[in-house]
């Protein structure tokens, strides 16, 4: 290299370096600051075992940090605590045996202080290395880096979605914050469900590299379509509420089989969250119990209820290809994290030349099983079991919600539940062929 | 309609009606044939709740026509017990509430001779209709008969899965039957595993009208497949064995997190119905115990050690178009229930133009979730149950096995087991990208 | 042993021999004649884990002949099938792992026919054996043949509470026999009930040697009783309508807690086979559906419900004691298995000195833990495993029932069930504090 | 009432007064000193159903005032927070329906902090109230008063018995307090074991009513025993090394077979919280991981395992009423929770003319059922669930534990427990037949 590329390169790295120290910054004190409002006694609860104690999310998307970045790339890196690395393992089953799942509400020591000191331990040594790259390891460390950021931003969707679970065990209904931002009231009723045409043929879908993606997003890659229609925008509770009065729960033949038998055994008469008051419905929101908004997405089912509404509805839900078609044409913007709602809120519906609430609001239910794109290769060694492991018997959603961080969401985003789980926000938009 | 066209329309008829009438009577004698060799004794038992006892297979068959051919078309059809629409109807929610699936090995009455005496009763009301087709709902009592005839095969290949895995709980190792039919010794180890490409591109899958096929696979409709290379033979007991010894079930990183947390709860070491007798494998057959045959294909294993293989082989599962798009061409011939064989056997390779045992042997898993194709349609009524409802977390598995009527299987047929299953015979053949 | 004793004994023996020659052919059959109106496929079910297939039942007597007396005693015994020894040990542990009791109704071989000619076998063998008693074993094997057919016995009331359940399961409600006797149709209703009083003191209970007991109701020991009153007879079904028809199933403070976790749990309503038809309550009988005979006793309560009904009524449940003091005054008569009513029976209470129905009928539950009595020793070798092992969380029932052979009950009698259990013919007397 | 009675009555009752509300104030004291060495977090575990967090037992004993003293005879008296009666009832059906027991885990508020302020709302009315006792009510105020205190201390020792457990859960064995006291060093391995004998015959138990005593203590009455003999003092851990060492755990002969199941599906190898590092057994103690110390008494064995110790011994566990007959005249002296040591101690035997470590040490396991006591009436209201509804399926235990406040200890003292369970200080002493 020569001297003056060698000053190019050093330059760029600055930038780059400085960038990416402020985007850690940020994103750290982020997952902080969504912890603020919660008593201590908040942080330990697992209300469930697909439930994390928030004070597991907070030391977890540390331990990511210093087992895939500072252990192997910052010289001499000390842990805290040798136990840490028994304790915060999620499911990296090559890099050791996790601590059970279902019991990290059992474990009170190491406490929310104690994490918190493993917070600060950690970004120090890590702004330590991001001032200084290593040239040799710096585009693996920037790699594992930025992978570690979209991994706490994931967590801070898992935080919200996880605290409004644990405050819903409750039967004070406590409130998480009651501060929360408010949309404008919308002035009218929610404007009716249109249709969007798209005519399919070969199309391509995926990343393309051009900006970060996890490995699950890619190959890019063709898929055939046929022609297609989208609804305009998602699916209101009002008109979840004529399928539940349509006794959309007692009708076997709307459903999967999977899904009437899990209805009948846990007794789903709508929505999680959802309660009925003195004949009227209430939801738990992270404001405490609020009447239902007929106006506003219906959120917190599980892909069978979502496929049991289309049907219902004379529809079915987009395929994970026919979304991302449509969506890739749109600004990836709407209702997030950001907007400080916190819950999903009517479609204002300003334009009609495109579907409206592709991203925010709740993560769409897509007809689309998890699978592996065509040549998928998962990344290597520990990180390899990030996403592809979990490739069996969950279906895709796509769009992100309003527990998404605005900027970790686009088209070619697959995030994937099974289909009986409702803790995320998660709804649906419905599609039909032409 | 003029007196011309009538005679011959008569004609066709009366032949089809023979035709039909051939067929209902092979395909229920079948049935029998299959369970000849049981002691009353066996048809009684339900090993696990996806096991039927063989009793309520040969009475749920039979109910079918009842339910659906003869009770709507044949008039004055008295059913012999109207109990036995509430014991034999297996899920058909619409039709009313079926009696509990893990239950049906906890009644004994109706008897065994009861059951024989149901089937002769349907069969002489089946005959009577199929010899005077009334001419307004020909078509529809063809068209069901045809279906329950389908259906009849199906529950054929289901009582030798259930019968085998009925044995199997008996540490005595009872046999089926000891005169087994048996293939000409193979004079050398199989062929070395060779590939298949395939150029891709936008190919159709699914039946297209032109014979018998089940909802589920329509409507026929494009795809785009990546080029890709088929194995050219199913993979054997030999090479699986050669992963178990390579630690196959100790290593996470080659399974799925589902399947590895199945193994582990489980203890999942080998396929199911191996044993080790004195240092060696050995299986449970329809023969009894019998040491394993390292030339014949694998069998008996689940999608999660299907996937885990093929990782460990550098490879991955064909998907179910690939697997279409290939089999398409070939013959359905293979080894099947009429070979008597009941087992899979080595592939004798005579040709290598394309790829051996697509049909027949053993069920391939494929990487494809079974859900529906684009512009799916259920049957109308109470038969749309029939596939359409179990279009969740399952995968779909190609080309029959031993176990299946030749008559039963086409490249376009889509079977269907969840992950987890291991009951029936499946196997898999390894794929990969060009 | 002079010549004249010699002769002597052998003459008493030889009577002996002849006397338990024919009790043992007799109690043999009896087990035989219980079995002949069964199915062969009613022989294979078990209806819950703490059931038996008749099939087990009729072998496992069987094998305990086999096992404790033609093995150690008849030289040269050949048994007809060494697995037996595995499937029909119930729980003999230091005799060999036996079969997984939940298992038993999944064992289709060996079959119904098997099991007969196994019978035909030992029987030959006893009766060889028992003709030609070995002078040096003589006792112990009398000893253990009037053990195995005092077993036999226990097991013929199994049998009956097993079948009763198994049919029970089947919604045809069928029918064990329909030539079940009938007493003398009751003129009156039954007597109101009365009060005997017991002085109590120091008294002496369990059994002095003077004729077969079993160990556990040995030794004979010295109680101490406050003085009590007993019911005149037992609770009947119009009695405890009376406590279900004042809610007794939800008042929670009539309950033992455990109980009423239980009956929520279950959502109990009724004593067991009890269900409302049309308004009015049915309940399951060895004679298929019928309706409630108030004036009978109550029967298949578990011991939550006897003790809820005794505080409902102001009263208690005898502690085993109490029930033995009173009991041993008496004649063991009553409505037992001979009577062929095989289901409690109003009480026709031509005297009244002393308390009716104490023996036949329904078992009584006692409010006596099944402990060990003081100085109890269970007998030696596995034989020791009859009884003692399972003096833990049972209860004890005392007098025998409608289904126990006439001379199988005694005073000192002790029968266990756990407090939940309700599918032996259980039911309940009063007790107050005088 | 004469001027001069009414005032001797009212200096009485002053002193009473003054007495009642010291202990008031020393014992609700107890309680928060035991939580002192807690983190909050640790106040939020429940590591097992039968666990409650120790935030919930610092309200619940505080809610027993409020609901059975303040409520009722407080004039005006106004709860905190109406909630409060729901989630800190523990089982008192008849007062309301409580708040399921295995979720108490699943609540993060009230918070701890709260909880610290409900008992300083409590205690402030309860003072009021107990320093000028209302006349009418005075009885029975100081009654539930007393009552609310020997309830609350029966909840410190569970306080330590959960608080055991919960830190148990975590791998890193940390310590809740590292300053407790330690005995002055054995000099000496404890003496050899002897027996003390007893003539039997009829004796009465039972609490007097001399001093306080539950309900389930009562009545006094006369019971006859066999002459017995009591070992000396407890069963020590090196004693019960060497059943296990002679595969104690593996012959099942020796065990109940109920706890032999148990045993088998648990992997039971040793009591509670042993664990073996690099071939040593320690123990999980208040002081962390610790060796087993073979001159302390063996402690955290279920029933199932001390009767399987005993068989194997040769001896037998005492009668309640053996146990009470002989701790009648001794002094209620030993090792309890103010010693500090929060564990069982060697026995110093300096006496021995009567048995040792019969108080204190470890809660003994004993032969008996917990059943009511002849003539047994539970107190009236809700505060008769207090004791009598538990009296199914739970053996005796008497003599308190290192972890029982000493004043709360007594001869008559019946503690009672599932016969599986071992998180309670519990050991045993051998008796056996003269």
């Amino acid at each position: 290299m020569s001297h003056l590329a060698r000053e190019m390169y050093n330059e760029n790295a600055n930038a780059l370096e400085t960038l990416l120290l402020q985007r850690f910054r940020r994103i750290r004190r982020v997952s902080e600051a969504l912890c603020a409002p919660l008593e201590i006694e908040d942080y330990l609860i697992q209300s469930m075992p697909d439930v994390s104690p928030p004070k597991w999310h907070l030391a977890h998307v540390t331990w990511f940090f210093e087992a895939f970045v500072l252990k192997p790339f910052l010289p001499g890196y000390q842990t805290p605590d040798p136990a840490y690395d028994y304790f915060f393992n999620s499911y990296y089953e090559t890099h050791g045996t996790p601590f059970p799942r279902a019991q990290r509400g059992l474990i009170s020591r190491p406490t929310v202080a104690d994490v918190y000191r493993f917070r600060a331990y950690v970004d120090e040594a890590m702004e330590a290395l991001l001032m200084h790259l290593p040239e040799e390891n710096a585009e693996e460390i920037v790699r594992r880096t930025e992978l570690g950021l979209n991994h706490e931003q994931q967590h801070q969707e898992l935080l919200l979605m996880d605290i409004k679970h644990i405050l819903a065990q409750n039967p004070l209904h406590p409130c998480y914050r009651s501060d929360l931002a408010t949309p404008a009231a919308a002035v009218a009723p929610v404007a009716p469900l249109r249709w969007h045409a798209y005519p399919g043929g070969v199309c391509q879908i995926g990343a393309d590299g051009s900006e970060f993606a996890f490995d699950c997003e890619t190959p890019r890659h063709r898929v055939y379509l046929e022609p297609f229609q989208l609804a305009s925008r998602l699916v209101t509770n009002g008109e979840y509420l004529a399928f539940i009065e349509d006794q959309g729960y007692a009708r076997s033949n709307l459903w999967l089989s999977d899904g009437f038998a899990l209805l009948r055994k846990n007794g789903w008469q709508a929505p999680l969250y959802w309660e009925k008051v003195d004949g009227s419905w209430y939801h738990m929101t992270l404001s405490g119990l609020q009447p239902i908004d007929e106006q506003a997405p219906v959120c917190h089912v599980s892909f069978y209820e979502a496929e049991a509404y289309a049907s219902w509805a004379g529809a079915r839900l987009p395929s994970e290809a026919e979304w991302e078609l449509a969506a890739a044409r749109l600004q990836p913007t709407g209702n997030f994290m950001e907007n400080d709602y916190l819950r999903p809120v009517a479609c204002d519906m300003l334009a009609d030349t495109s579907p409206q609430q592709m991203f925010g609001d709740v993560w769409e239910w897509t007809a689309s099983a998890y699978r592996p794109y065509p040549g998928f290769k998962p990344l290597p060694g520990s990180l390899g079991e990030y996403n592809g492991k979990f490739m069996s018997s969950q279906m895709v959603l796509r769009g992100g919600c309003c527990a998404t961080p605005a900027d970790h969401i686009r088209a070619t985003y697959r995030n994937f539940f099974y289909p009986s789980m409702r803790w995320q926000f998660a709804g649906l938009r419905l599609a039909k062929e032409i």
